[in-house]
């Protein structure tokens, strides 16, 4: 790393999770969903792909063409579950599953190595399916994106186990690649991944050039690319079908407007320098950027950081939901126009929100600015834990802000990327909680938590215990090896207008947030040994509104606390739920819901908190047949009014309950917004 | 007629239309649109395929399947303009004018008679496609629907000049059909219209064969008919293209739910008697219960009558928008489900609404209820009106109820239902607003005109004059041969919540409209001889609220002045329209825009009221990158918020301008909306 990086991450394993509201749900993710996924793994039908191209078997491949990445997320999620050492803590693994939890590792991984074929190239459906056309489609065939999930997997497990088998596997089909990238593969990929993990690669091995590889691909994105010159000749190149033209022309709905070829769709459209606005496919644009990122950081390249900053700008500011979730169309998954936010048809993909997660950290470790640490609080949280169930078996693809009822997660998917997506960043959450500077920590989420690490030269224990997103209060003890001075650097969210710091008693820090709705660091600068910090970020119930521009939710509010986003369900109100109005005038409480945590049977809900809000809704009596304004007497039958004067009906108050949004479609099925009219 | 009907219809003839607000609408229909819609029959090559059937080719036939009927309603346009006799007053057709269009109506009679074959069949498709399978489709092929186009008119053609020659080639037609009707025709038509129309033939020849023909059509649908079973054999009936099914297969998507027939599309699930609520295809079903009320008026079938009330009541007080309306999928074109009634995509084809007027009208006759004549008039100003540009050639086919700009009247349609359906209607408004019963006569609407008839044995001249819509003031002179004693009957329409009426200077009726929401007759009965009316509507704004089981317009108004809907244009208003909150308690003004009528050049608009409304929107300043709460400081650059604490925003007043519905989009393109957010 050279300096360009302002704070660098911590290891997984010097940090340790014990957390009221996180347990349960990495409980959850290790031991039913990691199960699960598994299960997956075999009946679609990925693992035997393997197993047929290792023994030379030629077609009959199984599943979506890039299915081996399925199993190379769930390793690389399984390395960080075998990574978690701490197997005493109320959050870890127990001894006889971690055996077999590395047995089935070990299998796979033998499986992989064996599917591996001589010169290292890897990917079984080409093994099964095309074998004479490798490297001809890089547009749609997404070699190079399984590629980059293989060391992805093979980083983690190394780490997690110093065992470094797959990574001799990752390690030869990455210099397969790169002995071929001026040659056969003189494009860059369809879908980005590869260049992240390259740069994973390079750390671990110590090895530039795996960094100017991921350089190469970066720079030839959207400079002459070879997409459309592949699309030129797609009746030669892999995928295509001769009866309906298959993998490699389907994409045509994604890469050509009005017939003229548009490489915007995988980010393509022009150099990354030149690129004003975040565009395409939100996934593969949240890869491509934190794998920019990662080649900033090890190439110091100040102009690809700056272009980033504009480009999150655009992204934070016009194109992202109040959960986080990006991607606002289903037709090519992608960002579309500023403002474009639509609640009911939203995206939101899973996989981009995570994505989102992995670019910020990289911001956020670039330049030691709080507000990516913010987002991806507000991303976890919200956009990324509703793609899952509370009993860890159900997903949501794209994760709607507004329902009728029709909307529901679901057990796998074909294209089943989002599943082990959030399967390996549930099992990696430690990465995501602090991290170090050059004399300083950084506390960037609030999770009961424990990190080892050494900071200014001494050793460093700091224990977070918290109720934190319920509750508003932190505790924070700090013990260090030898009294030492360094900089402890906490984030005070965005949402919190009223955050209060104190140290062994003494206030730091009090009262109004100035940073008026951005995130900032706090920094408690002095000599440590044993101190105890207590922070109280206030937690008010906050309607939010949404830039104007965006017409639907004019006129609507979005409840939040703290962190969390909130939304009406059915489960909880009666009436259709466009019929509610939120009184702002009125009241907004909070609730502990401990029923609803019986009800959904997840320790991770041990004390949810919903909000009752004060609401209008139309007086239904005003709408009945029998009213003056209603029956018709030469017919004599009930006709119930359809249009009336506004003076003629009424409304009278309610009370709605809001859950927050991560909960949704957890219980029996019915309506579902975010945002909400106000009154 | 039998004794089943309250009022009769009044002759075309004796009815003169000379009014401020019409005047420039019919002089427009006649002069450009019925002129402009003769050179779309040649252009589309409508006029040719009868030229070609007529001379014995084959192949070619140009156009939808079902192209005659375009013919067909222009010649029933025609008809009527020719039948207004009034040559000399300003509404009414100059002599040479009226001699050329004499010329081309004989001229397409020739061509529409010399295309008839040998045993009375016409229908141009069959005669150059398929002649051999005549009757195998009738549930697409619309052999039936445009035989009924031809009998209409032909039956307008022999009321407006008493020449026969293209009743006896309906006549014929008709024969021919009755001649089959239990052998090859041993079906339903797929699209009614033919019911209606055979009514009008029994009316016109005297002979009760047509109306039981008629009935035989009614009482056969939705009775174990024929449209599944010619599914069954649909490579052997007409319209079927070996290469992808063509036309009959093409209907499969309205006929089938899931795999399986349903009949409702066609009214054809179960039998009329059955039918609880307003089903499918809207312009089938006005056609249809526009027959059926025709075959209850002959032959007293009360069981009949009352099941259409019952329907009209599902129709109104659940299925219909607030411009009358109705249909609101463009899948199918068809109605949908209770309070379905979305805003953008409302379908609400301009036939539909049409279709709506002629079955209404039937039903006021036989009732003598005056809700039905107020439904035709809210139909006419807001959801047919609005169907027709200005200037007369351009055309909506569905009646959006809200737009974001993308929404545009054309100059044609492969499928050219609406615009001669509005011509027509345009053409025979005189039928609509008088009516006679026994000792009585019904003043249905309210337009500047002279309808001289006789009523209780002696003759009556009755002049409306007003500005009506705009103003609420008519006056009504009544004028009898000898002074005479009946009842005249008033319509107070719906929307009136305070009539004054006098006679001759005494008030009959004063005060608030007891009626609360329905409207009624006022009857005047009195010994009549030379005598003034008086009447005053008192036309407030209205803002109307929509039942709250349509969510979307939960929170919304509709603001209404008169019989008029009005609607938010960009042309008028700044913002995005969805920026806007009407401030209901603020002020709503009148306002006579007469640069708005210079602007449409239609004389129809010389007077034309629009509503200013005080608003609320979002204060824009609030949301500048500028203020406090969004510029980031560490990168330099400017981010407006996209999210914000509601506390941290506000709002502006404004004011916004409400122009009538029927006028929208005949400026600069734009977006509109009926249903405003209101505060």
């Amino acid at each position: 790393m050279v300096d360009s990086s302002r704070a660098e991450p911590v290891d997984l394993t010097d940090v340790s999770i014990d957390d009221q509201f996180w347990n349960g749900w990495i409980e959850t993710n290790r031991e039913t969903t990691l199960e699960y996924q598994y299960e997956q793994l075999e009946s679609s039908g990925c693992l035997e792909n393997f197993r047929r191209a290792a023994s030379g078997d030629s077609g009959g491949f199984e599943g979506m063409w890039f299915a081996d990445s399925d199993a190379y997320k769930w390793l690389e999620a399984a390395s960080y579950v075998l990574a978690d050492g701490d197997v005493d803590s109320d959050a870890g693994l127990d001894e006889s599953r971690r055996n077999e939890l590395e047995k089935r590792v070990d299998d796979i991984i033998d499986l992989v190595a064996s599917a591996q074929e001589d010169d290292g190239y890897l990917n079984t459906y080409f093994a099964l399916e095309e074998p004479e056309k490798r490297w001809t489609n890089l547009n749609m065939m997404h070699e190079l994106y399984c590629a980059g999930h293989l060391i992805e997997a093979a980083v983690s497990h190394y780490r997690a186990t110093s065992d470094s088998r797959l990574l001799d596997v990752a390690t030869r089909f990455a210099d397969h690649i790169g002995a071929r990238v001026d040659d056969e593969i003189d494009g860059a990929p369809g879908h980005q991944e590869i260049e992240l993990a390259l740069v994973k690669l390079a750390r671990v091995t110590d090895e530039q050039r795996y960094v100017e590889l991921a350089r190469t691909f970066v720079d030839r994105r959207g400079r002459n690319d070879r997409f459309e010159r592949e699309f030129e000749r797609v009746e030669s190149i892999a995928g295509y079908d001769p009866d309906d033209g298959g993998i490699a022309t389907d994409a045509r709905g994604a890469f050509y407007e009005d017939g003229e070829y548009d490489g915007s769709y995988a980010q393509a459209h022009e150099p990354l320098p030149e690129q004003e606005t975040v565009e395409g496919h939100a996934v593969r644009a949240m890869y491509f950027f934190a794998g920019v990122a990662d080649v900033a950081a090890e190439t110091g390249d100040r102009e690809l950081l700056e272009r980033l900053e504009k480009l999150w700008e655009n992204m934070t500011s016009k194109r992202m939901y109040v959960t986080g979730g990006i991607g606002s169309s289903e037709h090519g998954e992608r960002f579309t126009d500023d403002y474009d936010l639509p609640n009911e048809t939203a995206y939101a993909e899973t996989c981009a929100a995570i994505g989102s997660v992995f670019w910020n950290q990289r911001l956020f470790e670039l330049t030691g600015n709080a507000r990516y640490a913010d987002l991806i609080e507000r991303t976890l949280y919200n956009g990324v834990l509703s793609g899952v169930s509370v009993d860890g078996t159900e997903f949501f693809y794209d994760n709607r802000l507004e329902s009728r009822g029709d909307h529901h997660r679901r057990g796998w998917f074909d294209c089943a990327c989002c599943p082990p997506n959030v399967t390996r960043l549930l099992a990696s959450l430690e990465r995501y909680l602090y991290a170090r500077g050059p004399e300083s920590l950084y506390v960037n989420q609030y999770v009961g938590s424990t990190i080892s690490t050494a900071v200014a030269g001494t050793a460093v224990e700091l224990e977070q215990t918290t109720t934190y997103p319920w509750s508003e209060d932190v505790t924070i003890d700090v013990r260090t090896e030898d009294p030492a001075t360094f900089s402890l650097e906490l984030r005070v969210p965005s949402w919190c207008t009223e955050a209060v710091i104190r140290v062994n008693g003494d206030e730091v820090r009090a009262g109004e947030n100035d940073t008026s709705g951005e995130a900032e660091y706090v920094t408690i600068e002095r000599e440590w040994d044993e101190d105890r910090i207590e922070v109280t970020f206030a937690q008010s119930i906050v309607p939010v509104r949404m830039h104007p521009a965006v017409g639907e939710n004019c006129g609507r509010v979005a409840l939040t606390r703290g962190p969390l986003v909130y939304c009406l369900e059915s489960a909880d109100n009666d009436r259709p739920l466009r019929q509610y109005s939120l009184d702002l005038e009125g009241e907004q409480r909070t609730r502990k819901d401990d029923e609803l945590a019986d009800d959904l049977e997840n320790a991770a809900l041990s004390n949810p908190v919903v909000i009752d809000c004060d609401a209008i809704a139309p007086s239904l009596e005003s709408w009945e047949s029998d009213d003056e304004g209603g029956a018709t007497e030469s017919s004599g039958t009930d006709r119930p009014p359809l249009y009336q004067p506004d003076d003629r009906v009424s409304t009278k108050s309610e009370t709605v309950t809001a859950v927050p949004y991560f909960l949704w479609d957890n219980r029996d099925p019915g309506e579902m917004a975010v945002w909400i009219r106000s009154a």
